[in-house]
């Protein structure tokens, strides 16, 4: 073995940024006339983050990134492979990744002049920095969570750590669909013997053709959406990658698998109930593989729908209750640790899976050691894999527990603000007027954010973006406004 | 070592497509009205390839791919991670990988039908193929193609090859910039004993955050360009990754790295005259850093410019003439077999680096053996990077005499059809009001397409697109129009 192969590449740090403005989804269902329930417990959402106006999907990954860095003491100049998953578009052609570079060059902020070598001090320099965008809905940050782990597994590793960030702002057009939106930006710190450590062999992937979700109305930012057709596709893409994770596995360890080899199933998360139904429909592909998952009962209650076809399982309402019932008291012990932040914060896109997994070492750190997690990440388009990891307490400061302390879930939720729905829609009217748009100042209001978020100021004529970062009390100097 | 651990992983066959329809600069010249050299000698370009209205970067990358697999011989299911690099944007979320996932599940052409599991046979069945798409200007194939190298080189590689696709359209509004266009699609097969080998641990970075070249403007197709800024921002890029590139030479080699290392050198080719003062660029590096590739004669012509500032010495017309003066053996030598597509074809952005190279196979494919080609990849934004590869002929189909028998250039060049300039204009008229929009079908004229080529039919009201492909006469069977 050659010196450069490490071993257990995975997630050594992880960070969690997600807007404090918000609003309730009961608030929600009275303003928009809804029966009580329809998005608590029909999609089982509590609460919906947003950006307001002086924020989007760059600052919050300037948020997130620099929040990593400085509390893990990770040197800038100690990055090697930088890469973003998003599918909030602001620049068709221009990475958010470039945006980030301020951070490794200059140190954020810097207020940004014409590209010159003369203008500005090189704080660290650190140009060097392979990986750009990934895109596929909300599967482009587990695209560059793979490619920054196969990279440290590479024989172009230089030794460095990776650092992955998926950054998104869902948000819907008037209607049905607009409660199923959230925000949120989630930073990785990838190396060698991590505390959640790839599985490299088990894993499936499902990648076809699809129109369940997309964006082909470029001036707008809100998605063409066929809401069943989407539900559909994933549950049939599941389907398929645990067809391949189970052969894997089987050929693997020579014995059938079933969910009773995982500890724990994080799921991405559109809107809660998706999460139930998929869970259950895992239990009903144990249930027809005749695993060992199933018992009796279980059994029982499911042999009416074993001779349905595929596509009749799919529309089944009979047999998504009755495998729900019988995966319930399975879903409470595997699934429902997972689930805090995206019912808090609602779907995060390429965020989501990974505030998941965040709300899982949040709930249940104390008693992960040796356990299995699989991860089931879905983009609509579409494009979808399951994959596991492997998780151990680890060492300060790439400990599962200081994980935990540094992401303080429970303090960022206390920080939030609640809107009342009617401002909730003034201001995602201000922001359809804003998107694309160019000259024009924001409020730069950052009364609501806390010390050491980043947020936009404006955009000049020339469509050239420009944020600040609030004064982080602890480490004032650095921290002046940068924008004009 | 273990069993997984591949050697000489790399390019193992390439094949790339261009529009037939094309423009000859010297007739633009005299249509715009521009004194005469201006397009020729000025940028150094002699014809311009674009997509008529049944073409785009999605129908170019189906041709592209679906001609690889034909030509080399290899079954859809032998594919295990896909990519795609490209930064024309027909859908914000939806990833152009997703259309070519039709190859691989079902052949290509299929009729789309929603997502349902009955509708039509799988052909191939292959869905479990890693990869999305990579965004950064015209350095997303770069990105892809590191990636697909990684995944080889990394522990969750399972045996199968992987397959990049590069595929650009580059389209500018009327005034200066607009000859500055072009299209194509490369596609390459990725695997280990590749005789074309990556050389990893040389690679220098320059990642940065400019706004040279970007598009802010998403309903447009066009980009917003500074000219002056982006040439000034190519060099300063290329400076950057070519002293990370000595360092990492000399720290392995234990000597000073100069040009004479190398033997060819393959540059990001938006227009020639920039590949022209990339190389003279290059040769002032070595000039400053008393590298033995400096003779005592270019080393007296370029001593008047050894004390300017690194600002100065971008700006200046002198230093540049003289450096191209005394650069011009070695250019004529290392550079000029590399510029053949790119001086015929145009920029093609993400593909343009792949088809210098192309051009540097289809010249000097019998002598090839042993030789070390640097490669300049550059997307505005910006990110940047050189490295290096290692050539061997290879044995079939994998071999460099293959691959330049199955690309046919010299064929491909003389099935191009010379639009008149007027004829061009009205084609970029009909063309921005396609961009973006729905519900339209276009002429379905094939005439111009060589066999096997696909090509765009219609766009409905849901935006969705449908393609079908020109009859192969040596395969007509699987080859009935797939849309409506």
């Amino acid at each position: 073995m050659t010196s450069w192969h490490p071993k257990n590449v995975g997630i050594l740090a992880l960070d969690i940024y997600f807007p404090p403005t918000c609003v309730l989804q009961e608030a929600l269902e009275v303003h928009d006339g809804v029966s009580k329930g329809k998005y608590t417990v029909g999609l089982g959402q509590d609460c919906m983050a947003f950006c307001s106006e002086v924020e989007d999907v760059i600052s919050m990954s300037l948020t997130v990134v620099t929040s990593l860095l400085e509390k893990y003491k990770i040197d800038p100049t100690q990055i090697g492979r930088l890469e973003v998953g998003s599918e909030t578009v602001i620049d068709k052609s221009k990475s958010i990744k470039t945006f980030l570079m301020q951070i490794f060059e200059f140190g954020f902020p810097v207020s940004y002049a014409p590209y010159t070598n003369s203008h500005k001090e090189q704080k660290y320099g650190n140009t060097d920095i392979e990986g750009v965008d990934s895109t596929n809905a909300c599967y482009g940050g587990t695209a560059a969570l793979f490619n920054c782990v196969n990279w440290v597994e590479s024989a172009s590793w230089d030794g460095r750590y990776g650092l992955v960030v998926c950054t998104d702002s869902a948000v819907y057009a008037e209607g049905p669909a607009r409660p199923t939106g959230g925000a949120a930006a989630v930073a990785m710190l990838i190396g060698p013997d991590a505390p959640i450590a790839f599985e490299s062999k088990l894993r499936g992937s499902h990648m076809s053709h699809a129109y369940d979700f997309y964006k082909p109305n470029l001036a707008s930012e809100y998605p063409v959406v066929d809401g069943k057709l989407s539900q559909t596709c994933y549950l049939m893409a599941l389907d398929s990658c645990y067809k391949y994770f189970c052969q894997k596995f089987e050929k693997l360890e020579g014995r059938q698998f079933s969910m009773l080899d995982v500890d724990y199933f994080v799921f991405h998360s559109p809107y809660n109930k998706l999460v139930q139904k998929s869970f259950a429909r895992l239990f009903f592909n144990d249930f027809l593989r005749n695993a060992s998952s199933v018992d009796e009962i279980a059994k029982e209650k499911l042999a009416p729908y074993s001779t349905l076809s595929d596509v009749e399982s799919y529309q089944s309402r009979d047999l998504e209750k009755a495998s729900q019932q019988v995966a319930k008291q399975l879903y409470d012990l595997k699934v429902q640790p997972s689930t805090l932040i995206p019912k808090q914060v609602g779907n995060m896109y390429t965020a989501s899976l990974y505030a998941a997994f965040a709300s899982l070492l949040h709930e249940k750190h104390s008693s992960l050691e040796g356990k299995r997690v699989i991860m089931f990440s879905y983009g609509s388009g579409l494009t979808a894999t399951m994959f596991s990891l492997q998780l151990q307490e680890g060492h300060r400061p790439f400990s599962l527990s200081n994980i935990v302390k540094v992401m303080d879930v429970p303090g960022k939720l206390k920080l939030r603000h609640e809107f009342p729905p009617e401002k909730f829609v003034d201001i995602m009217k201000l922001m359809e007027h804003r998107y694309g748009a160019k000259d024009f100042v924001t409020s730069k209001d950052s009364s609501l954010l806390s010390p050491g978020t980043c947020y936009l100021t404006e955009v000049d004529s020339m469509f050239r973006r420009f944020y600040a970062k609030k004064e982080n009390t602890s480490n004032a100097a650095t921290c002046e406004n940068g924008a004009s």
